[in-house]
């Protein structure tokens, strides 16, 4: 289970602040801390301040770049800044996101393939988010097909289910559609593609949002999921996961597993 | 989902105290905090102290008895205790519990029968608690085959597939299968037999035992278990539980779903 961690993003005000007063102490400072709290990526992602956003991720990635090797998700709705970021970071790099139609697909699974590097899909097309799991796998079908004809290896794609917040009025059945389509997600093809979340928007808008995202966490590791887009800096999320991972018996236990993983 | 209260076992101190002491206080404000903080049914256990266990098991019956209707589950290894109890609550009890060997079975199905009551049967057995999944479903299909020839009601039978703890060297795999087990039961008939689990187990013995608890808890509950016997004046257990429901679409989102439930 990987951490790709969110904070990195000009959507936060310290970073968004930090982004437009090019103020590299900030970016380098989250960075390390969300790697030394056990994120394996980390998220760029510029948000809507910035005037120049090519110019904002390129800053942004040399910056992190300075004081980590760890690999990088380019995080933008915008190609020309995927593409801008992703040159930079090549196969050690994460295209976040393509959603799933054939447009999208078509733009963004060609960089994947000519960087070598991992692409982010999400179950969303034209025609919105699925309302059930088979929906949902309808799209990673196509997803999947479109990898294959673009010679994208399986295993570096990342197959996002799109979780809509639980409190949206009769919206109440997605998280179980979601646990559902990652399930299913595995089974689709061998080897799989892998899955990932952006789990925050679980509970975006209610009164509990670390609880919810925590419990959803460990509800999505049990039934499969690879990897999530979280905050690493939440350490009650990094102990549910990690106590997971032990429950699932992916570590061995002994009194400092808590720490043990973090180092 | 349902909590079974653990609370009142004379293993616990204040427990075995009022119960050598007859302190009727005691025992009768668990039986109130933990019904108020959303147990279900409370179990009953007079611990290994009591020189009387019979005589200490009909005191406990009757003392909870003069302040709540809920259901009581009395457990016991001993099958005097346990028709001592049962014969008092009659069909608002539950049989905690048979262990999975025929002649455990043959013993106390019957009494199920006869007091038209829950009963708790594990899957375990002269040779011991099995490796695997498959192990404990032979169990339990030997349980549901005993329950049918006494005209016991599968869906009074509950199922506890036993947790060791997962520090134990070489068991870091029984998490998985009680999981899997969990998931399983659920198919054997249909109506399916119910499902629980002695939560606490889990955790024995390791640095962080409400972590690991409520952790597996979510997991549990995500693979399908009906109950726990657990405790419910444990918040962040609860807390846990009622968000896992609440993500399962088993309840609908409000601001104070947490106070909500416990209503």
């Amino acid at each position: 289970m990987e951490v790709i961690g969110e904070r990195l993003n000009g959507m936060f005000q310290d970073v968004g602040r930090a982004i437009v007063e090019q103020d590299k102490r900030v970016i380098q400072d989250l960075a390390k801390r969300q790697l030394a709290a056990g994120a394996k990526i980390l998220d760029l992602n510029v948000g809507p301040t910035a005037e120049d956003a090519v110019a904002a991720m390129q800053w942004l990635v040399e910056t992190t770049r300075e004081v980590t090797d760890a690999p990088l998700a380019i995080d933008s709705t915008k190609a020309a800044v995927i593409e801008a970021g992703i040159s930079m970071v090549g196969s050690k790099g994460m295209i976040n996101s393509s959603k799933g139609d054939e447009d999208s697909l078509d733009r963004l699974m060609p960089l994947a393939a000519q960087y070598d590097c991992d692409i982010v899909a999400l179950t969303i097309d034209k025609a919105g988010i699925p309302r059930d799991a088979n929906g949902r796998m309808e799209i990673a079908m196509r997803i999947i097909e479109r990898a294959m004809m673009n010679g994208v290896d399986l295993e570096r794609v990342y197959i996002d289910p799109v979780i809509i917040p639980c409190n949206v009025p009769d919206a109440g059945h997605h998280p179980k559609e979601v646990l559902e389509t990652i399930r299913q997600v595995k089974l689709i093809s061998d080897p799989p593609p892998k899955t990932t979340l952006g789990l925050s928007n679980v509970s975006q808008g209610t009164s509990q949002r670390p609880l919810i995202n925590r419990i959803y966490l460990v509800m999505c590791i049990a039934a499969g999921l690879d990897s999530a887009i979280a905050d690493p800096l939440d350490k009650e999320l990094m102990d549910a996961m990690i106590t997971t991972e032990l429950l699932l018996n992916r570590s061995i236990y002994c009194d400092n597993f808590l720490d043990a993983y973090r180092k």
